[in-house]
């Protein structure tokens, strides 16, 4: 993996840049998309790239329990399985250990935990996680960190992050050591993970630390748990100052559209967040003056696409029309109404869940290319204002439901 | 609307053809996938015509209980309101109202009954049926005909056949009486329904009355409810053969490949069945060797595609690699294995209810274009002979589960 960082915003800490991997490159800040089963849910790979989506993320937790990975890597690795070209970063599985798992016993060798779906014993330890991840082939790895919820009592975020850089420096020794620093694309890359909740010591000491183990990029992990939006941002900009510039920056599992724009501005390269997928299946559409709520009655015969001037299939219908005969009199698929999607949740019509998925994929992945426009124009700061001043004002509400 | 007899098949009843409407035209023997809600299940009218979809049908019955027809007429019609832009058929609704309605009473006026949904009390009369299905606008209509369980009594099906024969006359008045007989492309075509369950005279004389009130084209109804196959190719062959060879001549509600293959050389021209979208969403998918349950164990690790050759998106992958940014680097996404297929069935993905979805539509697709290449070239008894020896033969089931 390779990094290239493009150009620095004058104004604020945002950074506009390059990540390079033996399956493509995306540019950042980049948002990432979330494959939990090794699929966006409701999404094909063409849809994901007609939406713009660069780099994809999947749940190693939910892949190692079906179909398990040795499936995964009897098919080719997990591109192959998904059908997913392009660069794809998995994590460790360990979040979805700490927060799914019905029983779990964590000590300093890794995690005990039995299977939310069928209550089998398993345990995850940082060579496992290693091992797991090099399976699925993955270009970017994740270190295996200890994700304690929030609120937590400083010795119990003392300790997880104790842990957590023993763990990420086994996570090292097991994955290439210092191999991957050479900025050769074809290797997979490791990411470390910043936790420490709120505690501003906590999260500098454990950044320190992990920068002296060296990766090929750092997250930020343990954020969005519930904490205040105003903390998540400041202890978000306080870490991100904290890690090293030639290295990309991973804020995990955030967030809406408006917690994006403010991150990127204290100088967050990578997100992902599963909003655009979930708030689609329940109907809510981002746009950019807010969330729609498609189920609503106000919605029964308005004839208006999600948003004017979105190019998703949703909004602007399609190009694609060429069939297996190459049948010429075939006319340009017309665009959806708001009418037609609030039908289609109501009747439980999976095209519409679909088509207002592939919509929120496309806003998000379209104003993370509106930030890049406005980082390399020099004009970051009046974009976030004019969104963040028009982002809420006019859709039926805010924030997720 | 207008048909044209493109050919004869010589050692068969078979034709080839073409159906011109406003909306477009379709080539003949046509596949006609069901879009119940005003949605194909799971496809959008772009995967509909990468399938080779020429035409579409959607249920007057669900449209007209959710979201209400006065709602698609406010957003400007069904084709509109599906996004669908090519030709358009909707059934009546009496189908449904006969095997879906909790309550039904019928007269000579025409059937009271309620709503499957919230037992709100309804009317359908073939008056009403023409108003609803002309104010959805599809290019073809078709008349209310009194639906009958298999098997019946003789004097049941005759007083069917008495009714749906009253029923048809005053639908051709409501509509449009003999205006739309000239041929022209613009105007909403309006096809009779031959009832009479499995009585040849029955038919015979349904046939005969229907005609002499004049219709755009003849459906055959009543069959595939439930009667032995043989039985209804053979009174599908009968019945066609009584009808007019300058009118389309439509199959209802049929069928299986083998049963269509068989079907199009006793003269049918239009077909329209389920079977594909719902086999699909059980995880199951049709190929020229036949059904393949990807839901078995046996598809664990098979990294092969559904079909080799298949030009559908589940086996071939997709060309479509643009994004908004028109970013270079795009690799093309790859296909998906029955492993990856059987996987996201398993875990309940909906992106592989919608891929085998379209494989399946895809595959009935191109069976009518194999059919009328066939018919073109004189061959289709060689062709029929060859798929129906091949069809079952290495598949893991050969019908329906």
């Amino acid at each position: 993996m390779r990094f290239e960082l493009l150009a620095s915003d004058a104004a604020s800490s945002a950074r506009l840049g390059r990540v390079s991997t033996a399956h493509g490159a995306f540019e950042t800040p980049a948002f990432m998309p979330v494959g939990t089963h090794g699929a966006v849910k409701a999404l094909s790979p063409c849809d994901l790239q007609a939406a713009g989506a660069q780099i994809v993320l999947s749940n190693t937790y939910h892949l190692s329990l079906r179909p398990g990975t040795n499936v995964v890597k009897a098919i080719g690795g997990l591109h192959r399985f998904m059908g997913w070209p392009g660069p794809l970063l998995t994590d460790s599985g360990g979040y979805q250990v700490f927060s799914l798992a019905p029983m779990r016993k964590v000590t300093d060798d890794g995690v005990e935990f039995r299977s939310h779906i069928d209550g089998a014993l398993s345990f995850l330890g940082p060579e496992e996680a290693v091992r797991i991840q090099r399976d699925l082939g993955a270009d970017i790895a994740m270190v295996l960190d200890e994700c304690i919820p929030y609120p937590a009592d400083r010795d119990i975020a003392c300790q997880a992050v104790d842990r957590s850089i023993q763990w990420a420096a086994r996570c090292r020794s097991a994955h290439s050591p210092r191999a991957a620093h050479a900025g050769h694309e074809g290797s997979q890359a490791l990411f470390g993970i910043v936790q420490g909740s709120i505690h501003e010591d906590l999260r500098e000491r454990c950044a320190r630390e992990l920068v002296a183990i060296g990766f090929d990029g750092y997250a930020i992990g343990g954020l969005s748990v519930g904490e205040p939006i105003e903390q998540m941002l400041e202890v978000a900009g306080f870490t991100a100052a904290r890690l090293p510039a030639d290295r990309p920056r991973y804020l995990m599992g955030v967030g809406t559209p408006a917690d994006i724009v403010r991150a990127v501005a204290l100088g967050i390269d990578m997100f992902d967040c599963v909003m655009p997928t979930r708030n689609g299946r329940n109907g809510q559409a981002f746009t950019s003056d807010g969330l729609l709520r498609l189920r609503g009655a106000r919605y029964r015969d308005d004839a208006r696409p999600i948003e004017d001037g979105c190019p998703c299939e949703a909004c602007a219908g399609s190009e694609r029309v060429k069939n297996p005969e190459g049948s010429s009199n075939a006319k340009r698929p017309l665009a959806f109404s708001r009418a037609y999607l609030r039908h289609c949740v109501n009747v439980n019509e999976m095209l519409g869940l679909r088509l207002i998925s592939l919509h929120n994929v496309t806003f998000y992945c379209g104003l993370m290319a509106r930030i890049r426009a406005a980082i390399r124009q020099g004009v970051l700061g009046e974009f976030a204002e004019a969104f963040l001043g028009a982002y809420g004002k006019d859709g039926d509400d805010t924030e997720e439901g």
